[in-house]
């Protein structure tokens, strides 16, 4: 299993229509083949900042799979017009977590 | 709950022993009050950087029960002469998770 994160930075003003259009899209990733789980964290520290954590079974599954899909065009439409600049996307693996990782 | 996440870059050549010490410290933040879990990942990407997420009951819990704490030296004795730069800690609040969060 593979974590996927995103700093996602959202412009002015849009943080509420942003959190709304994700609840639509979720439902995109929790569609694709080797999705695992995810969740969208709101930044205490810093307005309009947001991470989102995407649990992956490979590395395959989110940039293969799911980027070149029909439904990552949708995700697109329905997300990335709030992002300002575009988040640069990175994928870690699991060294040890506590309790073990379920 | 919150979640904190920390962005560890490693000096070239040490992430061995970095992960090893880790093995040891992350002791000292599992037995503080309102810690929940934590997890240490390995940028895929990018060598020798780190995301350490570990999610506490409230804000409180970290920045003052544990970094406030006497075991706070013992981690940093353990830890932060690996880290350049020192990394930008922030806290993150769940918008929304799937499978919902346990």
């Amino acid at each position: 299993m593979i974590l996927e994160v995103a700093p996602l930075y959202i412009r002015p003003g849009q943080a509420m229509q942003f959190e709304s259009a994700f609840q639509e899209a979720q439902a995109i990733i929790c569609s694709m083949q080797g999705y695992v789980s995810h969740e969208l964290q709101r930044c205490i520290e810093r307005e309009n900042e947001y991470l989102l954590l995407v649990r992956w079974q490979t590395l395959e599954d989110h940039e293969i799979g799911f980027r070149q899909s029909p439904r990552y065009q949708a995700w697109k439409t329905l997300l990335h017009h709030f992002y300002e600049p575009f988040p640069q996307v990175s994928h870690y693996e699991l060294i040890v977590a506590e309790p073990e990782f379920r």
